[in-house]
């Protein structure tokens, strides 16, 4: 099989070392980057390397377009002006419904692999970047249900979960559980940001809340921004839907109802646990809170530990105290038994354990 | 010096610690919940355990009312009524303008230490909580300078960095820097809970953004709910500038405007290096990203590694892929030495590494 990338960075790089190394697949690519072709032969992501998109496309049985989100209506037309009959074209933006309603060609379906967030470029690409990740696809009526089945069959070999969903849904999705939290990083730093021109003397170290709350603040804007124009209505209707339940807070307070706060509150501690728990097959989530010393190697201790004894962290975060000289170490353990058996490992270190 | 503690539980065990360790002090202590006075006990936070308030109070020098926010008022003038005319009364609650407003009496100085967040009861109590923590003080014109000055001394010794400032300013320190963030922390995963109900089969696990943004949510209601009240009016005010912040984004969106997206996500990028560099000492801090398979110690290795390099890990968070096979681990590290010494000691495993 012969595939073809239109844009080799992490995405369209780490589609071809999964597809050359798992598929026996023929890659040929091409990135308006000399670089990147440079170094996606290098590293194995491509047999060949093409001076332009209609090259790489000659022979191909699917082709992914791995471009920005706003490169993409001109990147898919060209790929499909250059693909044959029988070549499903596909991409990888972030939002799909732009994209899909710039084609009714039965050749193309919209994708979003769910990987890859958290570095760009080919020289971060990785054969397992997909493996156990959610891919959507966005079919249409159009659609040609052959293409459809080798796309699918396709994304699985790469080690990916498709998944088939309207571009409208994948879009408000996408919006909540990805672009607000985004939105709102960026409102809490902006904010705080004001707070440090006006008391620069007096802003404390960040506690451990707003760090984490802030850690996507800024992303890349070459990404950020075309991924928020190109989801801008379904975004706007996310942060209304924020700016409402936030209007509901502030008149709990204002009416200093206890019961409310409370009552919400505890509702967020349960949409947590839930959201924790819906995607992990190991059970329901334990917080478990272990306060270390920060001599070296104590971090590794504790994984180690865990490692051996087979329990699996789902999620970790440290948390320095002001000074660095000690800390407290959360960690989020899947699965009631495998919980027990993190506190008595951690016990048998010495450390403290509770349970948040 | 005799110190007596109103509440036994985390704060209150700490400072118990500390002062019998590093000041020689005898401590006396009350608590409503028995358990925790012999807790206390028995980890050394006390010397005498006492039936009541007034009891602990007898011949101290300083008292600190350790009570969750709602019960302060009461705890504080109970603890004044008791203490002789040269004992000085302080507090830890989170928010400072609700309780320096009950009292002129000039032996009580509002007070509230950036400590302890992480985990709850004197089972978790430790000398070394407040080492190189902020803590604030709001004395008022009322405040006796001599008590001030004893009180600032003390928790010098018990390794604080005491700060003074007004209450109001305090308030809306905290209300922008930790209360806005639980707010909206809750508010994200009440709209993506609301999706998961909606779309069961179809919402993916969730992403880094999102883990990272909703950490803190629901907190417990015991503490945060009086919190939220305590500080109602200011919290009020950040959520308004939270609301202006994102109807601005919002408004950019609807029109379209993409020099206005990409200026507000470049600020927002410029804000967090702002909050970031602006109290570590040890200069800009550089965020390093690192693919890592997920086989057991790999992350000890990593901090193994860098420990022994000398290079101080500011923050981490752990990225797991979907299936957990493989992760990415990201690396603030203050200091441009530092981060390039991280970079040649994460090669030096072999480990591919990434500036973000």
């Amino acid at each position: 099989m012969r595939i073809a990338l239109v844009g080799v960075g992490l995405i369209g790089g780490s589609i071809g070392l999964a597809a050359r190394e798992r598929l026996g697949a023929a890659v040929a690519g091409y990135d308006p980057a000399p670089e990147a072709l440079r170094e996606g032969l290098a590293r194995g992501a491509l047999d060949v390397a093409c001076a332009d998109p209609a090259a790489a496309l000659t022979g191909a049985a699917a082709a992914f377009v791995a471009a920005p989100v706003a490169a993409l209506p001109d990147a898919v037309q060209g790929a499909l002006s250059a693909a044959g009959p029988d070549c499903v074209v596909s991409d990888v933006g972030s939002t799909k419904r732009a994209i899909v309603a710039t084609t009714a060609d039965p050749r193309f379906i919209g994708g979003h692999p769910l990987a890859g967030a958290e570095s760009a470029g080919v020289q971060n690409a990785r054969a397992g970047l997909f493996e156990g990740a959610t891919w959507y696809l966005t079919p249409t009526p159009a659609t040609q249900g052959t293409l459809y089945e080798r796309l699918h069959r396709l994304l699985v070999d790469l080690g990916a979960r498709p998944s088939a969903l309207d571009p409208d849904t994948h879009d408000r999705l996408m919006a909540s559980i990805s672009h607000l939290p985004h939105v709102l990083a960026n409102t809490l730093v902006g904010q705080a940001s004001g707070l440090l021109s006006e008391h620069a003397e007096r802003l404390p170290a960040t506690g451990p809340s707003f760090r984490d709350a802030t850690r996507v603040a800024g992303a890349s804007t070459a990404i950020w921004r075309d991924i928020y124009l190109a989801n801008a209505d379904a975004l706007g209707a996310a942060i209304d839907d924020a700016i409402a339940r936030l209007r509901a807070v502030r008149a709990a307070l204002d009416a200093g109802d206890a019961d409310a706060i409370a009552a919400w509150n505890d509702g967020a501690r349960e949409d947590r646990r839930r959201l924790l728990e819906a995607h992990l097959a190991g059970g329901p989530v334990t917080e478990l809170r272990v306060p270390v010393p920060n001599r070296p190697g104590v971090i590794a201790e504790v994984a180690l530990a865990l490692g051996r004894g087979g329990v699996n962290i789902v999620d970790m975060a440290l948390y320095p105290a002001p000074d660095r000289s000690e800390g407290t170490v959360a960690l989020w353990i899947a699965g009631a038994s495998e919980a027990r058996r993190a506190e008595q490992l951690l016990a048998g270190l010495g450390l403290p354990v509770a349970r948040a």
